[in-house]
Parts: structure tokens; sequence; C-alpha cells
């Protein structure tokens, strides 16, 4: 399959890419250092993106910022960070990538346990988590031409411990490498609307 | 208690300004025909709402536009309605409004059935709720001075029938004196980061 994976120099798209690069031809995006740049939060570059890259078989996303830090400083404008990049950003690579993908071709998003098992300072990452896992779910039972949709909720990554850690006390760490085994299942799999929760 | 309805003029809303009314003081607002005027889609505009309002002890939102329709007609533009208004209009309620909340008050905000159990054209307003329902549960556990915040997700309403009707094969539609009582329980009880469904 040709597949399309945003945010693939990343921690878990690194992983991603590791996981389905033996059997699949890997095109990566991302703001920079991939073979197509694309940001996220502008719907133009989507669109630029699209046509430079043609037909694929999947769009995998594991690319998308949020702000992270307490809810007494989460400001509209801080927000809009979230809102741009990791929620509206991904649903639109849904909305602007359609006919860009083959019949019984998929998307894969990326979500996360926060939306479900709230940490201090998660607020606004939950914001995408929970609206990307509803839109996936009723997406999925309107996609044209066969086309599948899931999204991947992984818990707090062992590779990004160090960073990430001390705002996760007894959540216990995933390797990315489990995390890529989800995306993959939803790649090469059958299944439509499913949360792949990986904690 | 002192309660800002935003929405009071709705189907829900009204239902649940006759729900809290008889013990409470309510303040409506809304576009127009309310006690105050407000755009939940503008921060400024909500700002300049609790300016007027000053301090109260509950906010209730029944207020909040969503692109309904195909998913093959949902542009990012049609979406924007969504993320503007019912999305972040919400959120923003919370964020602008905190310090004019007494201690120990609470916020209320509304979801919706589609975001667990999809239909047909609900896609973006599924959106909006999945994103509302992890904000709830995540902010609850950073709210200050014993602030509550819960939301509310009401099936079809009865009296929406001729309106979404079509829309909902096999809901049981729900009468929206029922769905009111769940806006009481959360404005009047003592529970925090709670989804009361009402289906
Ligand atoms: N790491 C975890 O423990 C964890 C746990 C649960 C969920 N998640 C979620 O998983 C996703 C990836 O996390 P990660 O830790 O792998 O992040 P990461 O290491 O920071 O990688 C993010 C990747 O996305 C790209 N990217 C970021 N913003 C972009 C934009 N606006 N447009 C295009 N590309 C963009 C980055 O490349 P450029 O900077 O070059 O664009 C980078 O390759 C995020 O949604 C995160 O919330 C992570
Ligand atoms: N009715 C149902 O069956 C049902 C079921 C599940 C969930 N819901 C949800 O419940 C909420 C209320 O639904 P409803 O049926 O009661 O709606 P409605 O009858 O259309 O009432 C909406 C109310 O909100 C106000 N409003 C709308 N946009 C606003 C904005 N941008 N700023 C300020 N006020 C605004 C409207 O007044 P103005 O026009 O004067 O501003 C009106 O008073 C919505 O979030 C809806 O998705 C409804």
């Amino acid at each position: 399959m040709k597949i399309l994976l945003i945010g693939a120099n990343g921690t878990i798209g690194s992983a991603v890419r590791g996981e389905l690069e033996p059997r699949h031809d890997i095109v990566s995006a991302g703001r920079k250092g991939a073979d197509v740049s694309v940001d996220l939060a502008s719907p133009e570059s989507i669109t630029a993106m699209y046509r430079k890259v043609g037909q694929v078989d999947a769009v995998v996303c594991t690319a998308g910022e949020t702000y992270f830090g307490p809810l007494s400083g989460m400001t509209p404008e801080r927000n809009e960070l979230t809102i741009r990049s990791k929620l509206t950003g991904q649903i639109n690579l849904v909305l602007l990538g359609l006919e860009h993908v083959r019949d019984r071709g998929s998307f894969t998003l990326t979500t996360g346990v926060i939306m479900d098992d709230p940490i201090a300072g998660g607020a606004s990452a939950a914001i995408a988590g929970g609206a990307i896992q509803a839109f996936v779910r009723s997406a999925a039972i309107e996609m044209p031409r066969g086309i599948r949709i899931n999204h991947v909720s992984p818990g707090v990554v062992a590779e990004s411990i160090e960073t990430y850690g001390p705002y996760f006390p007894g959540f216990e760490p995933v390797p990315a490498a489990r995390v890529a085994l989800a995306y993959r299942k939803s790649v090469e799999g059958a299944q439509t609307g499913q949360a792949y929760r990986v904690y």
C-alpha cells in the first residue's frame, strides 16, 4: 500500500513508520524534514499536500499539537493551538483527503489516554481527543467507497517518559512499538469506527 | 441561587428555565430576546456578558449551533460553525467565567446522544459533544474553590421531533421536562465531572 504518514518524524510516528515500512510504501509528511511539507493547522497546506502526494491507500496521522498546562492558565488563545492543530487539523485531513484515498482505503487518527483518564494539565488535550473519538465513530457510518476510519489512543509512551513522566503519576508507560501495532491493525485490518486504546 | 442561563429561549433552555425558576433567580442570555445579549462564538461577547451579569452561583448553557448534514457536504468551513459555537463557545464560557462564579458554584454544559450513538448527518455535532464531554471530565479535577462542572447529554427531545425526527429513526424521544431534571441535578446537587445522559 501507499501510505501517507503525517508526523512521521515524531516519537510515535517513527515507531509507526518502523512497523509499516517493511511492507508498504511510506510518504512522510510534517512541517520539516519529511518527504512532503504540511502544516496541519492550515487547510490550504493540507490541500496542497494531497495535490502533491496524489492517490493513497491509507492516511495515518501521528501529528498534532496541544496546549499542555494548568486549567488556570488555559486562556481561549492558548486553547486555539489545540483547536487548530490536533483537533480541526486531523478532521480536515479527513474532509479534504477523502477524494485522495482509494476505495477500501483508510484513515487512522490519534487521540490519547487523558481524554478518558484525566490528569492535571491535560484539559485542552482532552478536548482534541474527545472530539476526534466522537468524529471517528460518527464519520465511520458515512464514509464512501468502503473507506474506513479509526483512531489510536496511546497511553503515555515509554520513549516520552522523560518529558511527560511527572504529569502521569501511576500511569503504566507503553512502548512506542506496542502503540505502533494498533496503527498497523487499523491500516491492514478491516475494522472501522474503532478506538484502539493502548493502555 | 443566581443562575446565568445561556440559551434560555430555546427548546431545552425553556424547559430548564421552567424547572429552575420556582427556586432561583434566573438571568437569561442569548443573541436576542434575553436579559443579556451574548454571542457564544465571540470570546469578547462572553467577557462583556459576564461583566454585565456580575457574580453568579451557576452557569448553565443550553445554547450552541452545529453543522448538521451529510459528511460529504461537511467542508472545513461549515464545520467551523460547530467549532466556534457549540465547541469553543461552551469551553470559553468556562475559561472566561471562572472568576465570576462563586465558591462551590457550578457550570453545566450541553452535549447530546449522537456523540455516543451516531446518526447520518451528525458527525460535526458529534465533534462538539465529544470535545465537551472530555473537557468536563478533565476540567473537573482542576476547578478552583470547589466549583463543579458537569454536562447533560440529551436524547432527541420530543418537542424537537418535527424538526429532527427523520434523522433519528428508532431513537426514543425524551420530553424536554425530563432533560431539564438533569440540569437541576447538576446545579442543585453536589456531583462534579459527570455526564448526565438522558436517554
Ligand atoms: N508521546 C506520548 O506519550 C503520547 C501519548 C498519547 C498521545 N500522544 C499523541 O500522539 C501524537 C504524537 O505524539 P508524539 O509524542 O509522537 O509527538 P512528537 O514526538 O512531538 O511528534 C509530532 C510529529 O508531528 C509533527 N507535527 C507537529 N505539529 C504539526 C503540524 N501542525 N503540522 C504537521 N506536522 C506536525 C512533528 O513534526 P514537525 O515539527 O516537523 O512538523 C513531529 O514529527 C500527538 O497527538 C500526541 O498528543 C502522545
Ligand atoms: N433538541 C434536541 O433534540 C437536542 C438533543 C440533543 C442535544 N441538543 C443540544 O442542546 C442544545 C440546545 O438545543 P435546542 O434544541 O434547545 O436548541 P434551540 O431550540 O435552537 O435553542 C438554542 C438556544 O440557544 C441560543 N443560541 C444559539 N446560538 C447561540 C450563540 N451563538 N450565542 C448565544 N446563544 C445562542 C438561541 O437563542 P438566539 O438564537 O437568540 O441566540 C436559543 O435560545 C444544542 O447544543 C443542541 O445540539 C438538542
